[in-house]
């Protein structure tokens, strides 16, 4: 798999936009990535993940969740394999609304790791976080629940103190910080503290236009970047 | 949705194949399906319908399970609207690999009924499959858990029970019997005892020539359709 | 097991009570079981049961909960022989606060029927009442999720509707209404219009005394049964 | 809580006894833990314990599992509280039977700390157990899952190892290791080999004589402490 160029951004559409919809901002997603060399990641459902890779050319397309899944029976199951074969380059594990087994974790992880897939593992509390940090994930997203889709960000204390632990212990992992990111000057801040990427959903989605406001998201990228 | 035309056949390679080797079996029951103008339902991954939708012409693509979600958060879950939106005419729950909580099985359903999907709603013993009766899915399967992928069937009393039994409570809805299928006279038998539909997983995917198996299956409806 | 009288109360105290405050409160509703003759059950976690049990006469003591499970490895699961042996004679199962797979719901209420425990079976609406129904529970309570701890009854219709489905399917079924009980005038609206029971958490949890608002309750049924 | 003297030993029925026989294994264990001055855990199903407890003065009566709860709602689920108030002072948490999600673990650990419960917490590889060593439990046990019931010990190399990296992590984390415990020998070998507890249920529980077998555990817990 291709390095990760941080700082990154990821748009995180969840179940709000599938089909035309998804694409739709993934097409401005991809134009984005491209016209500011910014690595930008977009989720969406699993059915979606195949049609978006074969329409754009330069963002990491990413799945919300996998299960540690072999091929074999599984009936219902989200396969690995399948992602990969659709286009997938990354996952995200553990997030808030879905939240595995710690067992489950450290397998889906692995099979993560045999097949070349970035993992974004979620953590809601530092405790966690730590925990989390020694599975060696790809990337470490610490998102207190409380916060999502509040609008109310975790407060630069918090992405320092975060971020100093999570990398005393792996220097490797690249730690996210995303809670109430609603405009580019969230963004900007956020990684001038210290985040190595951060990412929205509702700060685009509720954005009265979605594409101005994920650019102007790319913009703080890019500045913020060039300050560090 | 167009009414599904009984007895039908259930391609199910569950996580067995995906991508590639998912479009491949797909191509070959699309033609048998044509050739022998049988209702033939075909499951994938989730991140494999589209591609298998958009290859064929005559099955009804079908999910290998949903989750009761409407758009909005659930990251990570399977929300219907992008099955639906990717090409999926039905989909399978309450799988014995992928069992649901009654009250989420009650959800579910009426999201399928409220998009058109035909729902496939496995029960693993005859108090289950009434419960779920009461519940007028599409089509019901009945598949004692303990003889999952084991080449045995449930027996032709049990076949006879259960599709009697399911149609006191509800006369519209569809009955599969499906343990255990693993030549064209195992389907043949099945559905000269009054089951509606049949299907296959391991039966097909361990032959030694998969599509040559198929087709004996599809005959084998045929021709109980005609003795019937 | 000994037959249930009709109209009976269930004390559910939940998790708000545990050790020795359950303990007084199941004393309270021991004397107002002899005291006016009627059937009362009382629930309390697991580690408690034994001791309300020993301390107390009159009341069918409940688990809120039991696993599907024989006695063996199952660590951790709640074993329905250890409630019996500590004097449980009834379960709740399927609470929205602890829903059960349905595949889980028909085992444990065979294993209950097994070991001659009384089953309670909650539904969050009436489709899933009706599916419920078709498993014989000896108990079924309707309750509206979306009322629990509101103080909001579920309507005198919603009552006389849910009642009459329920018994249509299975007259053998008693049918428990709940939701929103906090007077004793609640309590007897909801046995004359059709319930065979009912019952409260936080309407007597909350009330300023107690065992003065369980009192009350307790001499509504008696009113109501009188005038039946 | 009272400082746990290692080596110590756990007695683990699991589900297997309940009621008098659970009582009747528990009496020898107290016994043998006064006369040979051994710190020995006793689990037993939730609603054991209070009697246990009553019963024995010697034991640390061990719950199998609790859930994150605080007192209110919670119907059907484990109230620390409740386990607290009927006298146990340790639990399981994270058994391969009853794994936990990573976010409910971090949270029950932290409740079991608020009420001075003793933390057994299970992993089933090493992985997995060093992301629990930054959880900071009292006990950590290492059960590769494949061993449990086979009577095969995980092998001395792996008790070293394991061993050895938990206690890089955190020094004050007590280490058990328990596959396959059958015999003294078996108690004898993993204690010398570093790990500061062991336990057994099938060894003990599927010997011609309990009470025998698990004297001669505890004599061999002494006879590998006075070696140490």
């Amino acid at each position: 798999m291709k390095k990760i160029k941080a700082p990154f951004f990821i748009v995180n559409p969840k179940s709000y936009l599938y089909g035309e919809e998804s694409l739709k901002l993934a097409l401005v997603a991809d134009r984005l990535a491209e016209e500011y060399g910014v690595e930008i990641f977009f989720t969406a459902p699993f059915a979606d993940l195949a049609n978006i890779k074969a329409n754009t050319k330069n963002l990491r397309v990413t799945a919300q969740h996998m299960d540690p899944l072999v091929p074999g029976r599984g009936m219902g199951h989200v396969l690995p394999e399948s992602l990969k074969a659709a286009g997938a380059e990354a996952v995200f594990l553990n997030h808030a609304e879905h939240s595995l087994k710690l067992s489950d974790l450290v397998k889906t992880i692995n099979r993560a790791k045999e097949l070349g897939i970035i993992t974004i593992v979620c953590a809601d509390c530092l405790e966690e976080a730590i925990a989390i940090a020694k599975l060696s994930p790809d990337i470490l997203l610490c998102e207190p629940t409380a916060l999502i889709g509040t609008g109310q960000t975790s407060g630069y204390d918090y992405i320092v103190e975060t971020t100093t632990r999570i990398k005393e212990i792996d220097e490797n992992i690249l730690v996210m910080q995303a809670s109430g990111i609603t405009t580019g000057e969230d963004v900007y801040q956020t990684i001038v503290h210290g985040a190595d990427g951060t990412g929205a959903t509702s700060g685009i989605l509720k954005a009265p236009d979605k594409a101005k406001r994920l650019e102007e998201m790319i913009q703080a990228i890019v500045k913020a970047k060039n300050e560090k």
